[in-house]
């Protein structure tokens, strides 16, 4: 992938833009992350998602820890070239909760309560216990 | 819908939440937008997304001037309570320069050159010529 579109992409204030990924087989939105332009250039060249922690304030790979890799189909950026959206090959769950989604409640239209919306994949302990 | 779980969201130092908005039949990720909370709870009431502008500071109804409603089917948040993903039923085009999803340019895994994945659906400047 060329890295020349990044230019063409608006940074915030604080030099991020939020990264909407989405598994690219089933359209399931996985979850939502920021990227900073190091992160983005570095998701182009290894094809793999690489974030910027806003908590951390560090680069991290999806997947470093629990080796859930999100491997990079798509790469796209709207009209304001503010947001971006990923379609990635996710390996097991995308949720540090183990679910595969990070999305996984809701609450439905004419519904009146939350609703957990999907079965747990992996068992959150499990996906971050040291190897 | 309820509005309880408004209470469990994690709106920015601005106030604001980011809403991915995603087609309910298509799973194409549509556009992405901010919220505050009275947008949320009017998102909620009607049925129909309303956001914040962040650049005229005032709520907005999506499709008050194109007539492009987006129908919520269902709202999700995710893990961390500090992102929404709204399914809707859109009206026409959802981004504002006539496309489909905001969304439609983008980098192909291997390609190496930024590529127009949608056609135009609706002449932009038929969308917002005042009627």
């Amino acid at each position: 992938m060329s890295t020349d579109f990044i230019e063409t992409l608006k940074f915030n204030a604080d030099g991020l833009i939020p990264a909407i990924v989405q598994d690219a087989d089933s359209g399931r939105v996985l979850m939502m992350a920021w990227m900073n332009r190091t992160s983005v250039a570095k998701t182009v060249e290894t094809g793999k998602t690489v974030f910027w922690s806003r908590s951390r304030q560090a680069l991290w790979m999806k997947g470093e820890t629990s080796g859930n890799v999100q491997w990079v189909k798509d790469l796209a950026f709207d009209c304001d070239g503010d947001t971006l959206l990923i379609q990635v090959e996710q390996e097991g769950a995308a949720c540090h909760q183990g679910f595969r989604s990070c999305f996984f409640r809701s609450v439905r239209s004419g519904g009146s309560a939350v609703e957990v919306t999907e079965s747990r994949l992996q068992d959150p302990e499990a996906l971050y216990r040291k190897k």
